[in-house]
């Protein structure tokens, strides 16, 4: 269903080839938005500098809204600034305001000085790309209590022509109070001369402009809105937050909770990332795992002459400790989804961690009794059987206990559990399970050997 | 922002103990219907069998369509089948679907037979959950091309008056096939006699009835679309979907790719989940698991004499099998998200799989350097240290590219990567790390021991 590229590519990068510019612009504007984004950002670097300043500005202006924000960055850096600043001009004010505060500070000043409505975004400009502000598009319609609905109407097709995403239009006081909403519907089926003030809805949702934009995506999907007016302090409105903005909110958070869980701290990485921008998002979190490891290496240093003794014990120390680690990072999965969809009651919390003791029990005597029976076949000796489920026991038990009280803990701290939960909790389930495992073993090292 | 239930609770629940039925209802009739939902799914199970069916129907319905599925059903299912009909027929076709198809057939079966329009719903019903088919409404406003403006606003003023979530109105020709869409404010703003033919796009997108839902919330949100229509293998439009069933699926996919690459199986389940469903959902993950740590185990077992004589070795095995697992799994998180997210285009990923290669040397020659450097000092002993930094550079570098291949291999053979990225790719990172490390060790054992 989904526009593929790859086709159309051959053809296009061809035509650039010949430098048939007449060609290529013909088959990237026969194209949807989007669709030209996705095709414009399979070109190479400088195809794509070649080519956006020759296409229509409201298509350049396009392009550069729908492609990933940092590619965006990517190539209007290496634009001049006049061409960047003409298409800025174009662009909605959210989107605009995203791609100048991805430049250098320099040249978001050279470009901002070349704008046609620059005191139209720079009100933007200061809230923080991740906040309802960062969000929100200052390119709304405000109507008035006494308005009718045909002066509404009439104000409507006043307003920007090209904006066919109004899903609802906010009504302030005479302060610039946010003061009701009506939707299109209402608009189009009430009596022509009816005062908005009757016909709006007084009791409207709407965020503070600070707020963080995961909060702002969660309240419009848990109240089902399309659009949301975002205020300040004084309930003056501000912008509009619009149901494809918290999209990819939402798609952002999630990503970022998917690398954070699998140690990569940088959510704007994929696998074709530059070489220097993935260490820079992958190693601090190697090293960090790497000195949990040594301190579990250490833990084991304690038991060298057990194992001097008794090297069969090293063949299974891994399996205690690997398999704790597991049924930890199944909770922390659950704890940090759960956490994120805001499912999880404070007063259930002691609850859920003692279930998750017990669940750590349960899994526990299943993979232990499973695992104490097969070592038996294989190896022949029952103390190191007993010795390896029983150490199975207590370290799923404590490795459930750990998964869930972690990311619970760091959540109440008011740090992402999704950031710290799996390093603390493989460094415990590491650690807990060697020891546990090799300090049982010591206890009947006589039968074992 | 989000309404917060647990102050409410314990007065709801006060009202409830003293059987104070009319301040209770009164308390959630004054929520919104999301929130009284929220604050529904926080009573106990016999507190809302008892509570739902005092309330006004529509408030029933509208807690229903907004809990999560599993909780609908289990209520649901308490109620007496007269009870369920009435709510049902007061729900929007899509959600009563989903209700009834939570139930079980016999259930189902007795409220279709008690329903007011249970034909409305029976053509909903042969569409699995997961599909456009399972997403849509089928309560939509077609027009036709050669209706007026007028007649169109007409259609919609005597249409379902609670539906105020309309933002497109499709056009369908004799055949009901689809042949165009109309948004609401161009139906505001053109002159009354204006025939909808003249005023819509033809370039309609749409989705067919049988494709999964994900492509179907993919289709939609790379378009910014706010509602999408369906339609059979004719064109002929079946049904509706809009935005706020695709944030749904959204979310849904992000926690079932979370939760797959954390090995657990259920993407329903919560830390709070029934101890049975839970062991469900992980046990199995587990066990296999613990089957390719055993593997891991017998892999060791071939260098059980060299680990007696130097018993220094099992210190560190870990931290080679655990380190490749590290860099493996940040590789397959990217993998799968960025697959998710279809960033990835097929030309690309053999540079893809070679430049992950490279990535694991580097980050193998990062950590292996900082390590052998490290045991050295700890250890002293300098073929210990060597044999541990090469054996990491190796397992990185391998665990790299597995952990991108094994993603892109299993999405090539259709099977979804982040199912069983994460089993295959640690069961080799462990093998191949103790293997490398063990048998390097091995030629250099007189000078570890």
């Amino acid at each position: 269903m989904i526009f593929n590229a790859e086709e159309l590519l051959t053809v296009l990068q061809d035509a650039l080839e010949r430098d048939d510019f007449d060609s290529a612009i013909q088959m990237i504007e026969a194209l949807r938005g989007p669709d030209q984004a996705r095709l414009f950002s399979e070109l190479e670097d400088e195809e794509q500098r070649e080519l956006l300043p020759k296409l229509d500005l409201s298509y350049s202006a396009d392009i550069l809204e729908d492609m990933d924000d940092p590619e965006t960055a990517k190539l209007a850096s290496s634009l001049p600034i006049d061409t960047i600043a003409r298409i800025v001009d174009e662009m909605e004010p959210d989107k605009a305001v995203d791609l100048l505060g991805d430049l250098t500070e320099q040249q978001k000043q050279d470009v901002l000085a070349r704008l046609d409505d620059a005191d139209g975004l720079r009100p933007l400009l200061i809230y923080p790309d991740e906040s309802a502000g960062g969000l929100m598009t200052s390119a709304f319609l405000a109507l008035r209590p006494m308005m009718t609905a045909r002066d509404a109407v009439e104000a409507l097709r006043r307003w920007s022509p090209d904006a066919d995403d109004v899903y609802y239009l906010f009504v302030v006081d005479d302060d610039k109070k946010l003061c009701g909403v009506v939707n299109l519907r209402t608009l189009i089926l009430t009596n022509p001369e009816s005062f908005i003030k009757t016909i709006m809805d007084p009791d409207v949702l709407s965020v503070t402009v600070g707020i963080d934009q995961e909060e702002c995506a969660r309240t419009m999907a848990h109240y089902d809105l399309a659009a949301i007016p975002v205020v300040d302090e004084d309930n003056i409105i501000m912008g509009v937050i619009t149901y494809d903005d918290i999209v990819d909110v939402l798609e952002e958070e999630a990503t970022e909770d998917i690398y954070r869980l699998s140690n990569v701290s940088d959510s704007d990485l994929d696998p074709d990332s530059s070489v220097w921008k993935q260490l820079k998002g992958r190693l601090p979190w190697l090293y960090l795992n790497t000195i949990t490891a040594l301190f579990g290496a250490w833990v084991i240093s304690n038991y060298e002459q057990i194992i001097a003794q008794a090297a069969v014990l090293a063949l299974f120390q891994s399996v205690v400790a690997g398999q704790g680690g597991n049924t930890a990072s199944q909770n922390v999965a659950m704890a940090v989804r759960t956490l994120a969809l805001e499912r999880v009651s404070s007063r259930s919390q002691r609850r859920i961690i003692f279930r998750q003791l017990y669940m750590g029990f349960l899994l526990g005597l299943a993979v232990g009794s499973v695992v104490a029976f097969g070592v038996y076949l294989w190896r022949g000796n029952l103390y190191l059987s007993l010795v390896l489920g029983l150490a199975l026991v207590a370290n799923l038990s404590l490795g459930s206990l750990v998964g869930i009280a972690v990311p619970l803990g760091l959540e109440k701290i008011g740090i992402d559990p999704a950031l710290a939960s799996s390093v603390l909790v493989t460094a415990a389930t590491d650690s807990m399970g060697f020891f546990i495992f090799l300090s049982l073993a010591a206890h009947f090292l006589q039968y074992i050997q």
